[in-house]
């Protein structure tokens, strides 16, 4: 491809789909919200918020714009901030864009809609130009949601290519959450080069990925072990390289094989003293007891911790 | 079981679920939805709208609720409706389904959370008595919608009898739109006989249905065909119910293999000599040219028409 993505700002490096507190009643725990946000922002990730990690779609339109609204009033800084805004509802898509836009947001990850199955490439290109359209707005620097296990609308090359020609200035990236390093792969061969900003959606691809021309990783354990995961995006390059991607590789293997959502909101729980971190809206559950205890087991035998987030030091 | 549902109002019958006109900016065009639901309560059919084939999560909520309104507005008996108000988000589920009741609707029809997959029963139970315990009202008849293809949260005969057992007084039926008649009849035979009301998802299967006490059908082509599933619905019995039977199957057969969408639409287009109903919202694309041609020529030597719906009469 001959054409170059011209945003001139462009976020790269480690983002947390950040996971959304709720309080018992499960209403969002907007404090909280904000104080993982602070933490995270400190310990160097991006906030990809309202994310899949986030719960993002178990929430209303209203709730994730005043979630939003209270990071700005705290001045977290928009510069970091990723939202995610596809849904599926077009006026829906076009209502978030907007808002984070106006916020200042970096850019916004846009899942295709997901409820219908099968559906065209044709489809989701018109779904993707009418978002773009309506939204209007020269600031937009758009990335595709590619996670088919959960939107059941793959984003295939073909279509990042098509929409990528025809709005140059406007897609910025993708994250591909396939957990297929060979479709990732292929996406940075085909794209990087080109000024797109493929971000892989696990640190465990990063020493493979970043060679290649990857912008970072938008990772679920970048809620939990941001930190590392930084250290190694920055340092892929040194001689410690190795033992950062084994060291961060395995933290990530104790949550994988758990619902991750539940698994982290655990840990955020247990290292902060704060059990109402727990709280995951339905159709999510929480972790069990047993679950729960053996995760934090593994956790502390690998030496992990949260320094910063709360009461509770190892 | 044991139990009985006791709502004082049960909705029975033919049901469409109302297909959703749009202009060609792809705002819904109220007028003709209202006209379009006109017709189908002519025609003895009841109205789910925003169910699947409405397009309804193409919507955001707001744009559902006025189209809600311009029904009432426009006279059109709530008593007709059930509603579908089930969402990924937990908030805007209670929204709808409180509005629905507020309408005086019949029922509302509530799909699963349909984002994330492979969720627990436990999780979907945990999410309908949420909004359930949120709703609060008495009133509430509520309609669970297994559709596990486009879902991916199938809802199972264990999960309907958690909680029929837990809300008797509001778990008031299911539709079945999992296509496969074993499941319909595991339903049927296990819960029609306690109360609940079974919907099948088509009239292709009305005859096997309604001896096993099905409550009728909510079916896509009821949009194009309602007058002739309501014989059949209410002449089973009859001697030419065979007959009939097989008329209305004939209708679907033609329909089914297309995308019942966008092919529905463009039966109403040609019927009511009205181009703009071919508009569909993306991600659904317009059947192209030659399939619309193929499907009026087919409904056509079927003898297919739709009295009283335009100007086009046959």
């Amino acid at each position: 491809m001959t054409i170059v993505a011209t945003q001139p700002r462009r976020i790269r490096g480690v983002l947390a789909p950040v996971v959304t507190p709720f309080h018992a009643d499960l209403e969002p725990n907007v404090d909280a919200f904000v104080t993982h946000c602070q933490w995270l922002v400190e310990n160097h990730a991006g906030l990809a918020i309202f994310g899949t990690n986030s719960e993002a779609n178990s929430l209303s339109v209203t709730e994730r714009l005043r979630l939003t609204e209270a990071l700005l009033e705290a001045n977290v800084p928009a510069a970091a901030m990723m939202p995610g805004t596809g849904a599926s509802s077009l006026t829906d898509a076009v209502t978030l864009t907007r808002h984070a836009i106006q916020a200042g947001a970096a850019g916004v990850l846009m899942l295709p809609p997901f409820f219908y199955k099968n559906v065209s490439d044709d489809g989701l290109f018109a779904y993707y130009s009418e978002v773009i359209e309506r939204v209007g707005d020269a600031r937009l620097a758009l990335y595709l949601y590619h996670i088919p296990a959960l939107s059941g609308a793959p984003i295939s090359l073909a279509l990042i290519e098509r929409l990528f020609k025809r709005y140059p200035t406007v897609i910025a990236g993708v994250k591909d959450s396939s957990g297929d390093w060979g479709n990732t792969e292929a996406m940075l061969v085909r794209f990087a080069g080109d000024g797109l900003d493929i971000f892989p959606a696990s640190e465990a691809f990063l020493s493979d990925a970043l060679p290649l021309g990857a912008a970072g990783c938008i990772s679920a354990t970048a809620n939990v072990n941001p930190a590392k995961i930084h250290a190694l995006y920055s340092r892929w390059q040194d001689a410690d390289s190795v033992k950062l991607q084994e060291e961060v590789t395995t933290i990530r293997k104790i949550f994988q094989p758990l619902p991750m959502i539940a698994a982290m909101k655990h840990a955020i729980a247990y290292w902060s003293a704060d059990p109402a971190w727990e709280t995951v809206r339905p159709p999510l559950t929480q972790l069990d007891g047993q679950t729960a205890q053996a995760l934090v087991t593994q956790l502390e035998k690998a030496g992990f911790t949260m320094p910063g987030l709360g009461v509770r030091a190892v």
